[in-house]
């Protein structure tokens, strides 16, 4: 058991690692920081927090184990103000979606007495704000945590265990392997959703009530919120280029087999795609 | 309501047009013809068919609307069999997802005395066979109808109120819009689906367990049977060579942006895919 759950920044992921924390008694108490004092005076009612601090360093106090659910870019800022008042042996991690540039600045930024071991739960829904926090939203989601080779074993092992419990599948990877995995698996889906979306947007409207579930399907994630992915995009870059240009490459191979008419290769690709897809169940 | 409702090769699409037009009472007889002996003898026992007949030219007796549902390679050769046969009157429709070419073919092939009208559902499941037909497969889906501008009107009429009457959202375009509209919204994702499961293929595959949903949606129809897209790519490869290509423009101008660190342009990028998705609902 957590002696006291620290969550600064809670949104839709950060309210809801306290909602689940609180209905699974995983911290015998659970403070918040939140930036806005509107927010922090409405925090105050709600029953997944016991106390609400006026400052990050104020959150501090007793913390155990800190989740920093801010966006991408502030979490470094939010360690730097953080760092000297971390009591001593806690653990701080994050739900940041990039990790390698991420978890180099924040290691850097710790003090001896404490750890950060970063983590990344790939949950979320199309809905944001602590308001829309679910208990349920880490069941059986993919987490990863991202120690560095220098990461203090015991940290690894409580916040691994920690999202565990929270009801994640947890697997730990380093840093740089995660941003090349999320390029691939998160990252370039949404950019070849994006463009499909962008490249029909300029075609006859009407065309779109003709619109079957493939393409629903297909587009589903363009849909996303534009400025959390520039985020991504700006953090993750250079992997998410070699994952680009590598799919482009893909791409092109599948028109110039279609324009030879080469039936063969196109039923390798279909049955290749297809047997990825089926892997997934 | 029609007089003899004939249906050629039911498969999933056939076979629900019989068992949807059997539960709202559309026609007086429902016969049908299958090309395999052992399915025409399990037809028998189905209570949607009135009547199961042993050749395409036997299953013409009486027809006053004819449905091919086979495959789009073998519409214009069941129609060549039955042209010399068909009722004074008879109207032929089909279920093929290419239009232009099989059109025009079907159009030369018929007799003076009756009249083909083109249709395309945009209905099916991953399913596929007359076993896992249902009589609502057909609510609320896209049909397209395809005249020719010297189709007899009434035959038009005839054929949109029956694809209406099953419960389709019936639209009128010519053979060379449809084709060029289902090579964007139809044919387009699936590629792009395909090359997503094909390069992700070749990746370890350790990753797929991270797999969320975004990739789940995006990469769905990468899971469809790889024989019925090489026709399709067949039959639409000029109008689907022309889609991709102007596709693949867009991802490099995405990737460009990204390179050059344009978030502007990023940003622009995101908010018109995100635009054109809410658009559909």
């Amino acid at each position: 058991m957590i002696n006291q759950l620290t969550i600064l920044a809670p949104g839709l992921l950060g309210a809801s690692v306290a909602r689940t924390a609180r209905r699974l008694s995983l911290a015998n108490k659970i403070v918040v920081w939140s930036r806005r004092p509107e927010t922090r005076d409405q925090l105050r009612s709600q029953p997944w927090c016991d106390r609400v601090a006026d400052s990050p360093a104020d959150a501090m106090n007793n913390a155990s184990l800190v989740v920093i659910a801010a966006p991408v870019e502030r979490i470094i800022e939010l360690i730097k103000h953080i760092a000297h008042v971390l009591p001593s042996g806690a653990v701080v991690t994050d739900v940041g979606s990039v990790k390698a540039h991420l978890t180099r600045a924040c290691h850097a930024a710790m003090p001896a007495h404490a750890h950060f071991v970063g983590a990344h739960p790939m949950a979320g829904s199309q809905y944001t704000g602590w308001e829309n926090a679910t208990d349920t939203l880490f069941a059986n989601r993919p987490c990863f945590v991202t120690p560095l080779v220098d990461t203090n074993p015991a940290a690894v092992e409580l916040v691994s265990k920690f999202w565990h419990d929270l009801g994640c599948r947890v697997s730990t990877v380093s840093p740089d392997e995660h941003d090349e995995i999320v390029a691939h698996i998160s990252h370039l889906p949404q950019s070849i959703a994006t463009c499909l979306g962008s490249f029909l947007a300029t075609k006859n409207p009407d065309w779109r009530r003709h619109c079957g579930n493939g393409l629903r399907d297909t587009t589903r994630i363009a849909a996303s919120d534009a400025t959390m992915w520039i985020e991504i995009f700006q953090q993750n870059r250079d992997e998410l280029l070699r994952a680009l240009r590598a799919y482009e490459q893909e791409l092109h191979g599948f028109s110039t087999a279609l324009a030879n008419r080469d039936w063969p290769e196109l039923r390798t690709r279909l049955e290749q795609g297809k047997k990825f897809r089926d892997s997934l169940g």
